[in-house]
């Protein structure tokens, strides 16, 4: 047998223990599930004979520990900051670790000790950071065996509600942290490179400057760009390539209306609000308006954002309910971007049927034999239910499909590394098409930067 | 004999020299004038019998306590960070000190230690902070006097460019630290109270949510609010009040175009932009707008920030060469507040002849025997050259007056302070029309607050 510890048992963890577990006859696995919940943990054992539930503080030296010394593999679902003791545990035990994060520089520092182990720590194996790096390096060494010069990259993702569960205004709902929506695109300007000229977008024009997209038979989509496109420009072998650029996707419209936000100020997460707990909504909304002692609101609001009363974007503030003064905000010390969300959760939060959708969307631009040529390759994965979502099978499979090839003995590069290598993405890829993760790759002339 | 140590010979001290060596004779004054330039240090003695100059590095504990040690009163001019050490060896040496400078935290820390030495250490005693507390509680005092409730506060300040200088579409020139103009708003939202009610605008709306202002003889002007309306609620003894507002005064069209580089994220000095040295001008404005194969630089700032061709707005960027393609940035690593600063610089310093003006309003909303008022107090101070500037002598004859009244005996609290008291801000005040700096006072019903 061998045992693979999973730690943290979490929303993104249900794909993944599923997928282990329908494996672990066939593959003699024997799954730990540790999570502070011992409850959270033994539900998602789903009564199955090869899983132990037990409750691990992660804090707790001794329990860690004991935990990882037991363990084949270690595959943490923790967040993000809280992976390092638990790497630092697999060096000592000589265990490798698979997790779903941005290799912070902590991590990196741990790949001599990796390598000198023979030990693999495969990182950024999820959706984003994830799915993204293995279908873009998948086309991008396929272009280059070919004798292809890259010239532009670009690569959107998002997570949305299904459409046959979408049914408000905003086609929004929250399908992952409420909290990372509220904030995206804060921090400083947006950089990117367009036809071989850097560009930088401040946070106040960054819902303005969309691109659209379209994906065949889920319709029209739009994307803003992310904070920095240019991360996995030496990883992916970009040096070269004249535009690089990557987004993140909404439904046609959201990006324009939540811009609104913006401009108000109530994205803001840096700054407390007097007496917020006692507030309402209406006075929330109030407090980013100037005074007057008889205009109202709404009058108000209209004027600084400019919005006619049959604008389709004032019906997308109506529908959040933002003038009540009955909802009270009921949260002290909370900055305007605490607020937002628990606003906005009121309307954008997943009903018991609601599904939720994935879509990712690369284009590829590249020269071969003197002609310009262009691939899109385009991702739609639709969730099954609340627990199976899109989401969790898109973070959860990858990692749980690298872990068995990491104890297969299939993936063979050892030390801290991400899944670019086609020993990690050809097999991933091509067993994800069975879980419904399937890119549809298609060619057509090259265009250049177009928005 | 009475030995004063100037610490920083800038452009600030030069009011303050000259009117302490005015006094020397008959106030029996000695002044050593402190500089890590000696050169400089020299000049500012005007050659005056009365004064020394000694060159002088701060960061050297034993030049510094020396010259401390001689003296009987301290002024440090110096940069706002670098007090504290001047600070501490006023407290070992016991010698009284005076800056224009805010409190710092650790300034703070000193005030049990300078009054079980009998010490003043007089702060905030310039222009803003400075003449602005002494004339706001000068007209709060004596409404308290009388028996009145304060109901508002409104106070406004800025340093611009004399009428008769003004000759650029921005009716603007740098007559203070460049920096701090292109950086002026960022950090945060602002924050306010508005009839009872908190208001807060963040950075992208900053400079479109002005207030007008008039001043008879010099016309129009416009506010924008500051970053902390509130810090002197309790310290003026507002705690009661219903409005409370602090803004920073320009010419009437100023924040509405500096709004257009806040929009294009040209005032951002988070990030320094690539090859930043080798740009031109124009170069860095598209940076900022989308990329387009043949659409000029122009075209796309006037879609994006939608100016009409004929718009003010639009000669303004042109008044500034901002579309040149000659005129190189120069600047390595630099972030795109620095190279806007550069930018402005060409256009924005000022000339041989130009002379500066400060202007000053407050607004004193109460209520007196049930009757409600309202005091507008206005000043507006012209420099009389390119060295005895409007600013050099608002922040610098409060300093010296104040330091000759604490070597007079005329100041008589002890401790860390700042001139809120009527021993302070009465003497100087008055001896400060006599260097043409005057509130004039008007009493007018209450409007309360209005835009």
């Amino acid at each position: 047998m061998r045992n693979i510890l999973i730690i943290g048992a979490g929303r993104s963890a249900s794909s993944l223990i599923r997928y282990l577990l329908d494996k672990s006859t066939v593959e003699k696995l024997q799954l730990v599930i540790a999570d502070i919940s011992l409850e959270l943990a033994q539900k998602k054992t789903l009564n199955h004979p090869n899983a132990t539930a037990i409750a691990l503080d992660i804090f707790d030296q001794e329990q860690r520990s004991e935990a990882i010394q037991k363990a084949s593999l270690v595959i943490s679902m923790l967040p993000a900051h809280l992976h390092i003791e638990v790497a630092k545990g697999c060096v000592r035990f000589k265990k490798h670790l698979v997790t779903a994060s941005y290799i912070s520089d902590q991590m990196q520092e741990l790949d001599e000790a990796a390598k000198a182990n023979s030990l693999i720590f495969m990182n950024e194996i999820g959706l984003d950071p994830g799915i993204d790096h293995m279908s873009a390096m998948k086309v991008i060494d396929e272009i280059r065996d070919k004798g292809g010069k890259m010239l532009l990259f670009e690569s959107f993702c998002g997570g949305l509600v299904a459409p046959e569960s979408d049914n408000n205004l905003w086609n929004y709902k929250f399908t992952w942290a409420p909290r990372n929506v509220v904030l995206a695109g804060q921090g400083g300007s947006a950089k990117f490179l367009q036809e071989g000229t850097y560009k930088y977008i401040p946070y106040c024009n960054l819902f303005r400057r969309t691109e659209f997209l379209e994906v065949a038979g889920y319709g029209k989509f739009e994307a803003y760009p992310n904070r920095d496109s240019l991360k996995y420009k030496s990883v992916y072998g970009l040096d070269e390539v004249l535009t690089l650029y990557r987004g993140t996707i909404r439904r046609v419209g959201f990006s324009k209306a939540w811009n609104m936000f913006v401009q108000l100020g109530m994205t803001d997460d840096s700054y407390v609000m007097e007496d917020s707990e006692n507030m309402n909504y209406r006075q929330y909304v109030n407090s980013f308006l100037p005074y007057h002692a008889t205009d109202s609101v709404e009058i108000k609001m209209r004027l600084l954002l400019k919005i006619d009363q049959d604008d389709i974007m004032w019906e997308k503030l109506e529908e959040l309910d933002l003038f009540n003064t009955n909802k009270i905000v009921g949260l002290p010390n909370a900055t305007p971007a605490q607020i937002l969300e628990k606003i906005l959760n009121d309307s954008w939060t997943l009903q018991a049927a609601d599904k939720d959708m994935i879509v990712m969307y690369h284009k590829f631009g590249f020269e071969l034999e003197g002609v310009k040529k262009q691939i899109d390759s385009k991702m739609v994965c639709i969730g099954d239910d609340q627990t199976y979502t899109a989401m969790a099978k898109t973070v959860g499979l990858p990692v749980a499909i690298a872990s068995l090839l990491i104890l297969n003995g299939k993936i063979k590069t050892y030390g801290v590394q991400l899944p670019i290598r086609k020993e990690v993405y050809e097999p991933i890829l091509r067993e994800l098409e069975d879980y419904g993760v399937h890119f549809k790759e298609e060619i057509m002339p090259y265009f250049g930067y177009k928005i």
